[in-house]
């Protein structure tokens, strides 16, 4: 009997059906590779939760398999969980140099950065993992510098992941992404390719980020007014150009918000950022020049509450006061969910009076994802065997699918998956053999798993209708009631104005105990949840609201 | 000395920076006309609310000098308010047929119908309010049918109340918009003009409705499945073109969703809807069809949790189960706010595995309200000495202001208001003269404005980090714990996984209350907010969460 030749596994745990949270595995026999680690930010069906990372049950239960992280690039969807990851296992981290920058920076704030094997790579290493993965980082563009597809052999054949990407042919630093090497990689043979769905349903080319550049001194030039742009803080190109435009014109140039500030630093350290002799200044000194010789970069551009463009814009800046003769270029498009907080922000700048550039038509924002074109090009270069979209929700991953038809990809060789499935390849054959644990894991303030269904759920009540406690003390021995029910309210309506309202509850929670008590038979729970029925029936037909009612029972 | 010459007062009480609950007042001497009266629906900071109306005290305090109030259309955000208005205050009622037809049906609701008196009025129609005024209306076009312009003639001037609007060459019922009325009067003279800014960043022209109805047809044409189309229930043309291209192509219809329902009915009764005879059928008989004999209209255009679409695609409609062999057109673009649910529901759909037509790129959409160049087509008609940009958010108002500016309105007479301020006209100068109380009241359930700040901030709080409550029995003779503290949270931890939390929360609450039980002058007050404080204390340093912390002290 012949031996059953060993498969890859492609799983992956999180970013699909989503945008964010990335993260793939790779297993081969007795090892495992990771691709990226990232987080999300929380819907807006989980109130008060700060971070959603991944479930990594099935890494947990393989943590000795686990050679290494190979990271495509340094954005949050994609480093986030990170420290969350190492404090549960401790294994390499590879990228190249700014992602290692900005991670180091994160592990840091974790005091965790002593404890991690962190290695930076360039493009064209080749880094070895155990005995059956090697993984080549491969030049890409994108909105942050420094980023890369992987190209990782393995003995079944090399699967090339793509990372966030774009096709930029005149970009700010560095050369151009590296189709040579795709082309190459693709004439040598390509297993599978997995690539960014980010922005399929977009015909066309992206714009080259230079293109925002052009636009940025074009309003600078002869610009009497302070300048405000407000961008993401880890679009270190953007942030250049910012800082080149102004530097043409004679501007100083300072800097707001805590991740900006990071950023800039640690760009500027790494040298990825040029800063002319003296252009830099601190927040403190923009009062020392006049209005037409100073840029502010900010952060806010999602008009994030506690961001510092939202802070500026409702007068709450320690540092900087809008007024009408500011000019104020908002260099992103708001990322779906957040159009509204940047509806406002607009909306209270113009009534200070400043004038804000901010439509995506004004061309002061070009987007760091590859359209249709430039996603078909990829597919046609690499020619891959089989393709697995990845990078957004459901219906990017079917489109992405659909448009890789186009380029010959069969229907049956591309695979549209959710977190957590197993793909099984070979050299030749690629299937769907099962699944391992994945979800949602929601950090809130320390707590890590702590909170749940149940706990989401009762906020999102307590949050629609308040709540009401009604509290009764009865004596242990005579099994009467010590003292007429107390009732507290928070979230539910005006005390003051509904006296009666309230009396009301009193009345029918008594009630409903005295009959309670009467009977034979009673015990707490049924007490406590007649009581929460009868006040409940109550209020809903007084009001038609449905509060959360707490009836608490204090025997004596 | 001469009397001094009244003067027209023009109040906007709602739809200034926002779009919602339009209400603006015009005064002179003794008398008031209104312009509308609608709802706005709750923002994000509102959890719980199910509707906003306007402060009308000013209307209240002024109740006896109110002549009527005359609707421009039948949309919620024109006519939303009238129930709750017209409780307080009862006046006449004017708008023209499918207005009030709308308005009846809400008026039954809540049992109004048979007070209040409506009146239906015509396009050319002059209907004297008072001694001073008198109010033509105006053919427009706009997403529904029967919209109209108001042309109010005053002591002082003519005001041209454009209501929502769009310049529609080709529409599907009815005529285009009276340019040439709007001319007429522009050529007698008009002081002010009111219009809808909505619109105000989009240049060009918006497109013909007829536009949509031709896509329609392209779509229905040979396709083998069944078809879902989902659209504003009051989009009246937009559901006959719907119902027109499914006949055309032999398929029946059948309709989904409360709002659809009631809309098609009384549109057919008033004869703004023209079926063919046996195309409308009930939805429990779709099943007697095969797929490519039908076409579901239904609600649901913007993802809104309890509508049809969205049920539909969550498998929890009872009627109607989506399957790979529908084709789905959302024919509508998401309101700001509303992206993410209708991603939502569309990647819902695709699960499913049925087709979606979603973008506005596909062309089953245009938008109601009028861009540019129309804007500025009207006031270049009109010629109004002074300009009011209404219904729009701050933005919308200073850009259509600055667009004024470009058909030689003057900007020292563009007034960009606020809701509340008042506008003083005479037949030559205009100037803001003061402002009366104008604001939000939050609809809950049965509660009109007894939601308030205080109520929205417990609500929020709540939401985000639950709540802690601690419960205490002390001795009123002995001044001592009579039982050890209880603990009861809600929202903040799955319980089970924190007990070792939970017991802290009791230790620290006792030792809190004993060492206030042991000093003198000790009050109630003092003993909550020092328990309170500590807990919190406690719970911040272990959990970094801040939730609402209630001490309950029981004195027995």
């Amino acid at each position: 009997m012949v031996a059953k030749a060993k498969k890859l596994k492609i799983i992956p745990l999180g970013g699909l059906d989503e945008i964010g949270k990335n993260l793939t595995a790779l297993e081969y026999g007795n090892e495992i590779i990771m691709v990226d680690c990232g987080m999300a930010f929380p819907d807006d069906d989980m109130p008060g939760v700060d971070m959603v990372i991944n479930d990594i049950t099935y890494l947990e239960k393989n943590w000795s398999k686990i050679k290494g992280i190979f990271l495509t690039h340094g954005h949050e969807d994609h480093i986030g969980g990170l420290p969350y990851f190492l404090k549960a296992i401790n294994v390499p981290v590879y990228g190249t140099r700014l992602t290692i920058g900005l991670v180091e920076h994160k592990l840091k704030e974790h005091n965790l950065l002593s404890s991690v094997k962190l290695v930076r790579a360039k493009y064209g290493n080749v880094i070895n993992a155990g005995q059956n993965f090697s993984v080549e980082f491969v030049r890409t563009n994108h909105s942050i510098a420094d980023s890369a597809a992987l190209a990782i052999k393995t003995p079944v054949g090399t699967v090339i992941h793509m990372g966030d990407f774009k096709i930029d042919t005149t970009p700010i630093v560095g050369d151009m992404i590296d189709l040579a090497r795709l082309g190459e990689l693709g004439k040598e043979g390509v297993l599978a390719v997995l690539s960014d769905s980010t922005n399929v349903e977009r015909p066309g080319y992206a714009m080259s980020e230079r293109s925002v550049g052009e636009k940025f001194e074009q309003i600078f030039k002869g610009c009497n007014k302070r300048i405000i742009v407000a961008t993401f803080a880890s679009n270190v190109h953007r942030v250049q150009q910012i800082i080149d435009a102004a530097a043409k014109n004679g501007r100083k140039v300072a800097v707001s918000g805590r991740s900006m500030e990071n950023i800039v630093e640690i760009s500027i350290l790494l040298g990825y950022m040029k800063v002319p002799e003296g252009v830099l200044i601190n927040i403190d000194n923009i009062k020392k020049y006049r209005p037409n010789q100073v840029v502010i970069i900010t952060t806010g551009s999602q008009g994030e509450p506690m961001s510092a463009l939202t802070r500026m814009a409702f007068s709450d800046h320690r540092k900087v006061e809008v007024t009408k003769d500011d000019l104020i270029i908002i260099s992103a498009t708001p990322i779906p969910g957040n159009e509204k907080s940047v509806s406002n922000v607009v909306n209270e700048l113009f009534k200070i009076g400043a004038e804000v550039i901010y439509k995506s038509l004004a061309e002061v924002h070009v987007s760091g994802h590859a359209c249709q074109e430039e996603l078909k090009l990829i597919l046609a270069l690499t020619k891959p065997k089989f393709f697995i979209p990845v990078h957004g929700e459901h219906r990017h991953l079917v489109l992405h699918k659909e448009l890789a038809q186009k380029v010959g990809i069969p229907e049956k060789n591309s695979f549209v998956l959710s977190n957590g499935q197993v793909l099984e390849l070979d050299s030749k054959t690629a299937k769907i053999a099962g699944t391992v644990p994945a979800g949602k894991i929601l950090v809130d303030g320390l707590g890590v798993g702590d909170v749940g269904n149940i706990v989401l759920r009762d906020r999102k009540h307590l949050s629609q209708d308040g709540l009401i406690i009604v509290v009764v003390t009865i004596s242990h021995d005579s099994k009467e009631i010590v003292s007429k029910p107390d009732v507290i309210s928070r979230g539910f309506v005006y005390v003051r104005e509904a006296e009666s309202l309230i009396e009301g509850v009193k009345h029918v929670a008594g009630e409903s105990i005295s009959d309670c008590l009467g009977k034979r038979n009673m015990d707490w729970s049924t007490l406590k949840s007649s009581m929460k029925a009868s006040v409940a029936k109550y209020i809903y037909e007084q009001t038609k609201r449905s509060p959360m009612i707490l009836p608490i029972i204090e025997e004596i």
